[in-house]
């Protein structure tokens, strides 16, 4: 039997597979991404395809929507190939990177501040000119031994370390440079690691990856260590993410599929180096100029980059294999960048509370301020972080994907087309949306699903509860395939032609994940013994951050009742706290400090969050004291 | 035209070679060492073969002796493949590994002394049982953090060092040993470098490798890092030997021919692999559980080994790449042990004062002495240090390879059948000899031909200036092909059937190399502004010094006139110094310092060393009353 084509359309691609591939596998080998949450069990009902021509076994149907299988789609992890085929990929099953990009890109420039003023400019990674002393038969020290004397001139270092390779290449370098050498070091822990060896004063170059590494999504930001100056940004989804959208399904992947692990490891590589050579390409740089390599991740983030079994991750106790990884070089993970570079990884603090966090509270400065401080990273998880100069104690909950429009009928991440606003009128329940970009919409986002659940609750369509109330008098209160639900956009106005809905279980949803938020936050302040009135400053990082509107996250209790005032917002604090560090030894050194020294607290442990979390599933709490302002209101 | 084979007798070896190829590369990949000394440059005239049957080129007939070509001999190295041939080997044409293993094993025999009394055992690598804590909700630690907790409870050292392959193997080894762990350490500079872990409490095993790489020779100490004891010794030729007989040749040869320096480092590493594997299958032990290896070798072939240019090594003014090159792994090189393991290199003084003579330095122990001491090494080159705990000087002079049998007709190694005593009857010039094994005389060895210069001198055969008196009264003096020469063994006695003769040239040489030396000597204490009877103490390294009749190396003037009783033997300091720095830390921290702390004495820098070189010219030296024994015999 011959190897099988399939043809991807409108994308005009074709490749060769063998039989019994699924076509989610064929198109990602096509470099096609289609969307896929599930791993390809079947069960999110994304990665919708057309088979135009050919043969194609279908496991199962999987969980498809009647419309969707009427339409003659079906689902590309299920179709494997039995012969050539040509497959027609709609344009909504398409992980679409440009839309990302505009999305990362509007966020990302709202906040581009410059470097941090409480850390001195002093990257990791430095270029020095240097003038070795020429040898004579008095002066007669070795070609390495007269390099160390010149460059202890220069720099403030330990011990230098260099490496065989470039060892072998020095007598050449300085004697083809006149004895001019122009040396990259980097210094990550008080010792001078000699990076690159160039003959003559070369041109200097030296530049770094600051690299966020999300579950769902990857950001990169390439700085100039000679400048500070960041010259470019971008961002993709996280391939990993056709393993599964959330890192618990990640990690099963890892450890129960044989060649997991490594399909993980080589995704996310994969990932990272697909930004590289777009950034490179955009800003007309060399992958030989990038010398440091700074990762802020979650905790199973960054054992999969780094090829580290996740393993004991998901098993109680949640041990990780590492918290502070130690820095190898580009060539040991295959990055597109200087073989010799080093790839560094900020610690975490415990198997939930990742880098990115660390990455994070480094850029909110609140490990040196006097101001009692909360930090909100909210995205699949809710992580945060609660203190000040003086203590910091930690904790994650398991807010779920809602916030990010996983598990949500018509949720969407925070793109074009997504609704973002709501108003409801309370007497004839007529809805009124805006969409970011103000286009037709097409589901709804982290901010939209907040903004919507308070207004749901003032105009008395859901209870306290969050209970439909199915007896209001509105065509939008209707019974749907899952029970009741509430249509905010009828078909007519929206990008798709369905109806946007919400439904009884999209809501219950919400409130599980507002719930585990604020749950998080009670018990963080319980094991400090401090009322919320305490907490001086709250800063919200993430994406979605940027679009909350806080009087509604105040309003369905996702976030306490403080002043507005209290509140800010840092954008992808992840990635920002990379680049501070990248360009600051002193703060590489505080990222190192601020893994050791918050304490973490195990929300799992004891039934104190489970307490406080049933208590948080009300609109906005069943303890209205703990929300006045809201209270005040009814 | 069919690949041509070669077909090597008695070996019954055949090989497939390029037509084009020489005889001698063809015998070495059939895994025969011819002797050859000159790099194939057909001078040395010693790779001597018989081709049986089939075609060969001669490019020239080389320098070869008329009775060899009269017996139907021809030079490998000058006889190019042109088709399919028969070639046989006579025995004194190989490399005999046996016979160099017996010499290098008497001599090693005789000072098989114990670790040094003055360094505490504390190997540079350990292997430690550890249990580590199991984790619990509440002590989370990362596997990676208790491993270094449970570490540090059983040493004491800086940081902790894991390579990513290790780190990677970690959470597994720890839960298959049920948080029992054997981790294996090293401790090159007071950090601690993980080489191995294996889960459960193992029965340990750690080996280190000692290793002498000298330019002809190459001897490894197999030693059991638990126990201190040393399982296995072997030696052998070093490979390199093929492409030049001195280091002189070895670097124009790395420097000027295409792949040179591969070709070298290569030798050098396949020369350790071998004794290696040899060394494995005698003692039955594994490449795995080797995790140190310790090289000490003279500048040179330190730099060979590593790979590195040894060029400008040979080029005014004389400069090494390295003096103390870094470790590196065992990877790295490609040598056969675990590929984790490090391997370290005596750092060198100068271009011509290498690790070998670091390594001795540290074994005489005259860096913690009061006593003023005379540390000489002679081989290819006599290098010297001289001083006691509160200051060292060194020097290097070449004196050439005569005292190794090089330059000399009938030279040959300290092994079977070499002539190690004269006597001479003063009145019928009659010559008795005795030779090592009690042998047929093959040729003469170093210490044979020291004996040889003062019995000729004594018996009035040649004058001060060491020219052959041609007008005594014997057959023994004659005119040879090389003009007039002396016949110490005639042939009817000789294993090879020719007379075994000392010509004048010969003598020329042998009153260069000892007058290099001596000037050395000189140089060293003018510099320290001190006569020769300061000196306390005389140590004398190198194989040959074991066999060296001091009385007589005194006579010729090759030793300073001091009391026989200040006199002493240490054999191959270099592989025995690496085996103290193996078994203690801090023998190998003494070593580093003794690096830095010699101060070195160009002797090639103004006209000090000429002078002091044309006055050691004669038996024992213009001066006779440095002599004052010697003259007074007289």
């Amino acid at each position: 039997m011959k190897t099988p084509t399939v043809l991807f359309f409108p994308d005009n691609v074709a490749v060769q597979v063998e039989p019994g591939t699924s076509l989610l596998t064929a198109a990602s080998m096509a470099g096609i991404e289609l969307k896929s949450n599930c791993g390809g069990g079947g069960t999110c009902g994304r990665c919708l395809v057309r088979v135009k021509d050919g043969r194609i076994r279908n496991i199962s149907a999987g969980k498809i929507a009647a419309k969707a299988r009427q339409a003659g789609l079906l689902l590309a992890c299920q179709a494997l190939v039995e012969g050539n085929v040509v497959v027609e990929i709609p344009r909504d099953s398409r992980l679409d990177e440009h839309v990302v990009l505009l999305g990362e890109k509007e966020i990302l420039a709202e906040q581009d501040e410059e470097l941090s003023g409480d850390y001195p400019f002093h990257p990791l990674c430095r270029q020095v000119q240097l003038t070795v002393s020429e040898p004579t038969l008095t002066g007669n020290a070795s070609d390495l031994s007269r390099l160390e004397t010149a460059l202890r001139r220069e720099l403030d270092c330990g011990k230098i370390h260099i490496s065989l390779p470039l060892l072998r290449s020095l007598a050449e370098v300085l004697r083809r440079g006149d004895w001019k050498v122009t040396v990259t070091v980097a210094q990550l822990d008080g010792c001078a690691d000699i990076v690159r060896l160039e003959p003559g004063h070369a041109s200097q170059k030296s530049l770094g990856l600051a690299v966020d590494i999300g579950t769902t999504t990857v950001v990169l930001y390439l700085v100039d260590l000679l400048t500070g100056i960041t010259l470019g940004k971008k961002g993709t989804y996280n391939k990993q993410a056709r393993y599964g959208d959330d890192v618990i399904s990640r990690i099963i992947h890892a450890t129960e599929r044989k060649g997991g692990l490594q399909d993980l490891h080589q995704a996310v590589i994969n990932t990272v180096n697909q930004l590289i050579s777009e950034l490179f390409a955009q800003s007309q740089v060399s992958g030989e100029d990038v010398h440091m390599v700074l990762v802020a991740g979650n905790t199973t983030m960054t054992h999969l980059f780094l090829g580290l079994t996740p393993k004991y991750i998901r098993l109680e106790p949640y041990i990780p294999l590492v918290s502070a990884a130690p820095p190898v070089r580009a060539a040991e993970l295959g990055l597109s960048v200087n073989p010799t570079a080093f790839v560094a990884c900020f610690p975490s603090v415990a198997s939930y509370v990742g880098g990115d966090i660390v990455s994070g509270t480094l850029l909110t400065n609140m490990a040196k301020s006097e101001k009692v401080t909360l930090f909100i990273d909210i995205g699949t998880n809710g992580e945060m972080v609660l203190g000040n100069r003086d203590w910091l104690v930690a904790a994650a909950c398991s807010a779920g994907p809602a916030f990010e429009g996983g598990g949500i009928t018509f949720g969407m991440r925070a793109m074009k087309g997504a609704i973002e606003r709501v108003q409801i009128d309370p007497e004839t329940f007529e809805v009124t949306v805006s969409t970011i970009g103000n286009m037709k919409p097409m589901g709804i986002c982290g901010s939209g699903l907040i903004d919507c659940l308070a207004k749901l609750h003032e105009a008395g369509v859901i209870d306290r509860a969050g209970k439909l109330q199915t007896d209001i008098d509105t065509p939008r209160m209707r019974k749907g395939d899952d029970g009741f639900e509430f249509v905010l956009v009828f078909g007519d106005l929206t990008e798709c032609g369905k109806d946007i809905v919400l439904t009884g279980s999209d809501i219950k949803n919400l409130l599980r994940a507002k719930g585990a938020i604020y749950a998080g936050i009670r018990c963080l302040l319980r094991a400090v013994q401090l009322e919320q009135e305490a907490i001086e400053k709250v800063i919200i990082a993430g994406g979605f951050g940027n679009f909350i509107n806080i009087r509604d996250a105040v309003n369905i209790g996702l976030l306490p009742d403080l002043p507005a005032g209290k509140y800010s917002f840092i954008g992808n604090s992840s990635v920002k706290g990379a680049r501070l560090a990248l360009l600051s030894q002193e703060a590489y050194r505080e990222a190192q400090n601020l893994g050791n020294s918050m304490t973490y607290l195990e929300l799992s442990a004891g039934n104190e969050f489970m307490d406080e979390f049933v208590s948080a599933l009300f609109l906005p709490h069943t303890d209205l004291s703990l929300f006045p302002t809201v209270a005040a209101k009814k």
